[in-house]
């Protein structure tokens, strides 16, 4: 399907979760995972984090951290709404993949070399919801954020 | 923080969202939000679709799509588990965004014209959740999904 002049300036800009404590989810998303942080909203009552890999091969100025914000793909906002992180009341989020109504399912981090990944992913002391090595699908494997949400780590380079 | 050689590969490759009946999902993605289908993967109990938007100016081989389902960024899965869409009693997914335990938020999709696309967007029927008149933040809007889900439409030439 051709894509059509009224949108040919969409992108898929980013992905939104809610997170209980900002610190363990940048400490994740930054040094798990390598993403950099982009830009931080703060706000009343929430807190915005917008983290992206930078694929350019060189450092970003701020300025164009802040403007690749809104102008590229790949983009991961976290809301921080502030008090969750200190409240014995809060529950937490759900994932997305427990019943009653489950609908969000993952975010999917692609990487070279799945193995590799998930060996240093262990010694960083990552949750696993399902290691390479088990289960039907070998060269796939889940790890679990601070939230719990699911991250499927894929093979990037994987030919079809 | 400088990217380390551990994580250098990685990209945000795709998020994943369960939907009760592809029919009007596909609809929506490919011809309101003018994403193309990279991939389709029918399995006994579940089929994937895999979208995203061409940004090459140029059509893409078969070939193409399937590879660059998993090596590039900005990809949309969207799982239907078989049944769902002729089940009475399936109660569709939840968003992410109502309690108990709201977790996932939603999707976002730059454009380089908010009000322009809302405009084109209310004339496909689109439901909106928030037009860019409504409310504080006058120029984003959000509009959902037959599913539901909340997809932000930002600006993606905002000079910021």
């Amino acid at each position: 399907m051709p894509r059509t002049a009224d949108t040919a300036s969409f992108k898929f800009n980013h992905t939104m979760i809610r997170v209980k404590d900002p610190k363990p989810s940048l400490e994740f998303y930054q040094n798990v995972l390598g993403m950099e942080l982009l830009s931080e909203k703060r706000f009343e009552t929430f807190t915005l984090y917008f983290l992206a890999f930078n694929h350019s091969g060189r450092d970003l100025s701020a300025d164009e951290k802040e403007k690749s914000r809104f102008t590229r793909e790949g983009v991961l906002e976290l809301t921080h709404n502030h008090g969750t992180e200190s409240d014995p009341k809060f529950e937490g989020y759900a994932n997305g993949n427990t019943d009653p109504g489950k609908g969000f399912g993952h975010i999917a981090i692609a990487v070279d070399d799945v193995e590799k990944a998930c060996e240093r992913f262990e010694k960083l002391g990552v949750q696993f919801k399902k290691k390479p090595s088990e289960g039907k699908m070998r060269h796939i494997a889940f790890i679990l954020d601070p939230d719990g949400y699911w991250i499927e780590i894929v093979p990037g380079s994987l030919t079809l």
